[in-house]
């Protein structure tokens, strides 16, 4: 984790793209901690562009709400750093985007705590269209999966990480694998809480 | 240029953080070739809150008229790399996300040409507040400036070096150096051409 782990991140964002152009399906990306890392990985790959549709960083709180249409009170009351704004987030740039996919970051990299959360705190999620034959819910419409992380190093190594589970959270959704159980059912969150 | 250059580009980043915050102004950042990376430069900086805004990655070409407001026919005439969808990508970012300023990327990464543009055309532009006071023009409203470059590399050091180049054309904006003459006049471009 010293290393920026770039082999491993384009390992996933090549298996990604790879899945993705088999499927005919596009990917959009909402973050903010990562500030664009997830983006600049999977554009590192040439020929991104077959399914790569585009990204916002939403890094000031109100453009959570205004652009990738995160509920406003919700931001209000829990501030930024929540498994179910990453949900929302995940869901509204899918939309904005016109992509099959959206998928999401949002946590505290550090150095500083924020909004009360610790330093490390992260939520990942994904939007797609194949969640719903799976359990999802619908508060508000769309449906997703977040994961919640703690995770430990500095700042850099905070956001190479949150970009390596947000990867490997689509990946597992593109692959099937742990649909039902598995790894990452433990940090499963459903978006009513 | 083998290297990714960070110390370059990050000495760039805080630079322009450190006079956006003196003078109390806000960023946003528009991407095409560079996918990410402005951002995740700039948000590599402890603090960039309190400055960066958000940026909009636009890969689809439909995305930079649908988000960043570019011209549809213009996009339909000339493609999305050119020094005008430049311009127009680092004013339209301004406005969606409501900072001083903008920059924006527009090129050709690689490996392969695009819309009829060489591997290595690329375009970088700066929009704000204080290019009013300069030779600007107002075809659509807003000002700014732009820069053509000509690299050469591989589609990792085409991207490095956009990076590194829109953020020094802001700098220069910034620090008031080259404001009327100097390096960056031959590569100026109006936007009514």
């Amino acid at each position: 984790m010293t290393s920026p782990g770039l082999s491993a991140d384009e390992t996933s964002a090549h298996g990604l793209l790879r899945l993705l152009a088999a499927r005919g399906e596009t990917l959009a990306v909402a973050e903010s901690l990562t500030g664009g890392l997830v983006a600049a990985e999977i554009t590192a790959t040439p020929g991104a562009s077959k399914v790569f549709r585009g990204s916002v960083t939403a890094y000031a709180t109100e453009l959570k709400r205004d652009v990738l249409g995160v509920d406003g009170t919700l931001l209000a009351e829990r501030g930024a750093v929540d498994p179910e704004v990453a949900r929302q987030m995940a869901a509204g740039v899918r939309e904005a985007l016109g992509a099959d996919w959206g998928i999401a970051t949002t946590g505290v990299a550090g150095p500083d705590a924020q909004d009360g959360q610790a330093v490390g705190t992260v939520y990942v999620a994904v939007s797609g269209p194949d969640l719903e034959s799976m359990r999802g819910y619908a508060d508000g419409g769309a449906r997703g999966k977040v994961a919640a992380l703690r995770l430990n190093g500095s700042r850099s190594e905070i956001r190479r990480e949150s970009v390596r589970s947000v990867l490997t959270l689509l990946l597992e959704q593109l692959s099937g694998e742990r649909a039902e159980n598995g790894r990452a059912q433990d940090t499963e969150q459903n978006g009513g809480n």
